[in-house]
């Protein structure tokens, strides 16, 4: 009615009339307004908190009255009392409304509360979780009323959150009569709802929950295993580690894990348990790290490549290898989180991003979803560098990606010297053009190598190797210093005129840095090294190059950078060693682990995973496998940075030096198995 | 239009226009006629035969002729030669209608054929199972057509049989891309659908799947657990089996099976998991008996008791030992059959029925199916007997139904020389009232005991005990006989006049059968067999009036005996025993295993299980345990047939003598523990 007061929410600016005496709680759900609440307005979860103003406020046209709500009622002074409510707060289920008023809800009190992503494409992302805790309170039984406790449960969520059709695992089913009682019918209902599937009842505790639920976002490589625990209210990470894949024994790259299962009879199986194995221990692993019970963790996302994904389910690769490459299954999956080995909730789901062909897997549909090519005026080329490399080349017209194997050199794998990223790694690299002296970073200390201070900081970790970032700067780094020639070919110490060089039977190591003395490692790059490099790049390139034909472009105008290591990587150093296609370096930018990224916004947001789901059914998936032009563009890549494309990015920025040391007895590079 | 050849279906009588060429499979669809097919119309499951008519039709006004159907074609001429076609039947998917007609559809074509069940209720069961196979023809995968062997199967289910969100577990789409490899492309799907949830993938054959698919139904009881194996295209029994239930060693009753969950942390895990071990046990018996595979049994129906339920789902049954009763769950579940042990296609699914309340559990549910007392015009009682007995009285305006705990007597548990129904068991028995010698026929002999031929026959068996229906005869006939006084004391030879009348402590013991002379067992029913039974009895009796008592009846016009031996009852001797109230004999019929049947009718008609569903809500549960009555009707009931009922429908058929053999020290039976 007219006369009804007027209520206006910031900062939604949603504004209509209730009627005098209306809980803020009830006139936010009426208005549409984002306001939280756990106990469903029973003043005891206090995430209904709203700030109240006062005064003149002529924008909205409207001026507050001191008793515009009325004043703090008993619940709320005990609230106030017990756990504090800050100055000028109230609890938007107590407070009622009687004259015109406004309101602000403060973010920590909106339930879908925005949070920004800084990212390539910068983006607001807004938490709408599949996960969300529910108090009711329960009917108890009595002899007239026969049905189950179950029963009863569920009627208190459909009156209560309008939650129909919940259903129940036997594991929970087990535990509702005890909590039910223990918590004296008033319950916390911890549900699993993405809207499409019928809601499942993960978890019961007695009286209200404290604290938030939590979930997994999980990067499964082929040879490194990411994830992240969230907090599912707000999306901040708690824990990040990662491990190495346990499949790694099976076979370094993906094609020599599905021939170990053609040729083993129950090979698949064996590799299927092995990495659900390492997918609970790197759940274990971040729980208590973030000192989160298990039990918390109420919802896990995977991304993976197709074989890795393939394997994780156990469903035999073997079809993967063969064209034309046909997945068993492509569409999203919902299993329980146990079924993949996820030591957390026992009856928590686990959702498996959609996967986009045979050899273009859910990390590459979950790149696109973290970095959105779908909306980019112009074409943006996507890499996100792993043992298998996902690409990604697309504008708001269109989107096509393939995969590339380029083998788990840029990890650190299959190097002399290299290790993973951790503590004690090098990761940056300097060698000076004249003295051909390096220096360097290594992780966990601030201070380069020939810094005050160094060594005793240093000395907590030792200089233990080279991480990915690290050895793609060094042998960069080592090309701009003309250690290195075009070909990939490391000078001898007369060649180059440095003791760094040092022969190593028929070719050359450059020194990078020698612990031997304090009985630490001798840290060099070998021929063997930069060979190892030049397929990765080489296969990274030529992948590029095939979308770049398919989409009919020459240059790039912009470049995302992804990977475990991807916000570590140099753009200058990327170009000089022809990682990607040329481009200007202040157009290249870092988004991290791109694909883990994407997991994390599919675990908070529902909305994000219909969102790929469609999307993914739109992008054009190119077949490196069997691309004729894959090839030339490989062995044309294989020079460093390019034996034909010119680089004009990159000319004024540095100066590659015009050297060979080619000689008799040249070991060429081969190209490696896929 | 108009001038389409008219068509006409019997026996439904359905008819209609179709234009000319339409096949009769196609027409029968477009009519809503009943007419089988898995191929789905490619000539090869000859599911849809028809036989088409001649000649003049006056009835339905046509005259059908000669080639009112196209003729035999190749496809039809091949099937012929290799499979062999009745005469004067066509492959409805081959033939085509050219001008008006007239076809019968024989009742094996008809995919929800009726069958008739003989029962108390005679009814119709319309077989709709949940479970059907699929012929489907699957695109290929080719480069163009990434997605999943799965997607595409789900696919070709939709375009070909309207099968929509199909999902699969994981055990499934670990075996698709092998199968249809294998069969071309061609293949079986095995699909659940019980049309409330999203259909399941059970299973996937390469090609056409010869035979049909099976299903078990169980009825889980205290002491027993029975299975059938039922095929799923005509609802016939293959196979029936039952074995001991393993938690017997826990306890023999409910109840002391709860106090052992109480007593022993992880008792009730250990019953638990020797339930489903005794499940696992009887599904294999039952496909071995068949000679059916595992894998084709592809749903599973149980019935149970509410303590039974809550231990087979590995639930605590704590709370259905006190007040109020509260079953953790009471709706309808479908479960993998797995979870409960069964050992068959391991993506089956089991419906366990609802239950009505705390003490009423889906057996009782099972046999209300069964049943149908809400379908009858007068009050009918049905007892199902068994360790736990079901009683439910009901008409069309209401059905009340309680549980009574009769202890495993009837079963022939806790009877001295007690034993299952099974060949050598001694099953009916007659006792001379003046000479006082006993005769009796045992299961698997046909002869009597005193005729020619029985002791050859019974060579095979020997004679090994007396089993449930045999107990309650042996009384009944001791009593008629003069042997055992209305308070159920047995006399002493002197007092009775036969030597087979022996002491045994301070009581007697009547000797039935002396084997022991072949090295056979010495056969005897003992005072304390009698109490057993006395206790028994009295809380049937006591169930059933306390139902009277509410229904608001004194007599009963209709009793239905159901149980494990509920076909071999004799309702003359269940009178006499005083199992149930006054009734005339010949208004008391058998049921056989009532309990079982209903489960057998959910496995084949998910109709039914919707009905029992809506019916289960609509009983009315009397609590035995807490009803003041139930005790004065118990103690009222021990005498035999009744201290104060007067059994009017029994005078005339039968004499009861009036003897006493109470003297000093006699020993009153015992309230058993419940």
């Amino acid at each position: 009615m007219a006369d009804d007061p007027l209520v206006i929410f910031t900062p939604s600016g949603k504004r209509g009339r209730v009627p005098a005496g209306t809980p803020v709680l009830e006139a936010a759900r009426k208005l549409g307004v984002d306001l939280d609440s756990v106990c469903g307005g029973r003043g005891i979860c206090s995430k209904c908190q709203v700030a109240p103003g006062k005064g003149a406020f002529p924008k909205h046209g409207v001026t507050v009255a001191e008793d515009a709500l009325t004043g703090i009622n008993a619940v709320e002074e005990r609230y106030d009392r017990i756990r504090g409510l800050k100055p000028g707060r109230r609890l938007g289920c107590q407070a009622r409304i009687q004259s015109d008023v406004v309101i602000d809800v403060p973010p920590e009190s909106q339930l879908h509360r925005q949070v920004i992503r800084k990212s390539a494409s910068e983006r607001v992302m807004v938490m709408d979780p599949a996960v969300r805790p529910f108090y009711v309170e329960v009917v108890e039984p009595d002899l007239d009323d026969p049905t189950g406790d179950f029963q009863r449960l569920s009627m208190a969520l459909e009156e209560q959150w309008q939650i129909k059709g919940l259903r129940a695992d036997l594991e929970v089913l087990a535990r509702i009569q005890k909590v039910l009682r223990k918590g004296e019918w008033k319950v916390t209902a911890v549900v699993w709802d993405d809207g499409r599937q019928p809601p499942q009842l993960i978890d019961l505790i007695p009286g209200l929950l404290d604290g938030p639920l939590y979930g997994l976002a999980i990067d499964l490589g082929s040879t490194t295993i990411a994830g992240h625990l969230v907090a599912l209210d707000d999306g901040r990470v708690l824990a990040s580690s990662g491990l190495m894949n346990p499949q790694i024994r099976f076979g370094e790259d993906l094609m020599s894990r599905v021939s170990y299962a053609m040729m083993n009879p129950g090979g698949a199986e064996e590799m299927t348990a092995a990495v659900r194995d390492g997918l609970g221990h790197l759940a274990t692993a971040l729980a208590e790290e973030a000192g989160v019970e298990p039990a918390r963790i109420t919802e896990a996302v995977v991304v993976c490549n197709p074989v890795m994904h393939h394997l994780m389910l156990g469903i035999d690769p073997v079809e993967l290898g063969q064209a034309p490459f046909a997945p068993a299954t492509s569409d999203a999956l919902v299993l329980k989180a146990r079924e993949l080995g996820l030591k957390i909730a026992p009856p928590a789901r686990a959702y498996v991003l959609p996967i986009i062909a045979g050899h273009v897997g859910a990390d590459a549909a979950a790149v696109v979803l973290s970095e959105q090519p779908q909306k980019s005026e112009t074409p943006v080329l996507i890499v996100d560098v792993g043992t298998n490399a996902e690409i990604v080349l697309g504008d708001r017209t269109r989107v096509l990606a393939c995969s590339s194997p380029t083998g788990p050199a840029f990890e650190g794998a299959q190097i002399s010297s290299g290790q993973r990223a951790a503590p004690g790694a090098i990761e940056r690299v300097r060698i000076d053009p004249l003295t051909k002296e390096p220096r360097f970073r290594i992780i966990g200390v601030e201070a380069w190598s020939d810094e005050p201070g160094f060594n005793e900081a240093a000395k907590a970790t030792g200089i233990t190797g080279i991480c990915g970032s690290g050895i793609i700067e060094a042998v960069a780094e080592m090309r701009m210093a003309g250690l290195v020639d075009p070909s990939g070919l490391i000078g001898s110490a007369e060649q180059v005129g440095t003791a760094r060089s040092v022969p190593q039977g028929r070719t050359h190591s450059y020194v990078l840095h020698d612990g031997t003395a304090e009985g630490g490692p001798l840290i060099t790059v070998t021929q063997g090294d930069i060979r190892a490099i030049q397929l990765a790049k080489s296969a990274l390139y030529a992948g590029a190059r095939l979308l770049m034909d398919e989409f009919g472009i020459e240059t790039l105008d912009r470049v995302v950078l992804a990977g475990a290591f991807g916000a570590h990587i140099s753009p200058l150093h990327a170009l000089v060693l022809g990682m990607i296609p040329d481009c200007a370096p202040e157009r290249v930018t870092s988004a991290g682990n791109a694909a883990g990224t994407g997991a994390r916004i599919a675990l908070c947001s529902r909305a994000a995973r219909v969102e790929i789901e469609d999307e993914v059914r739109r992008v054009t998936r190119i077949e490196t496998a069997i691309a004729p032009r894959f090839q030339e563009h490989f062995v044309a890549a294989n020079a460093i940075p390019h034996a034909t494309d010119a680089y004009p990015g990159l000319v004024g920025q540095v100066s590659l030096p015009e050297v060979s040391y080619n000689t008799a007895g040249d070991d060429r590079p081969r190209r490696r198995r896929r």
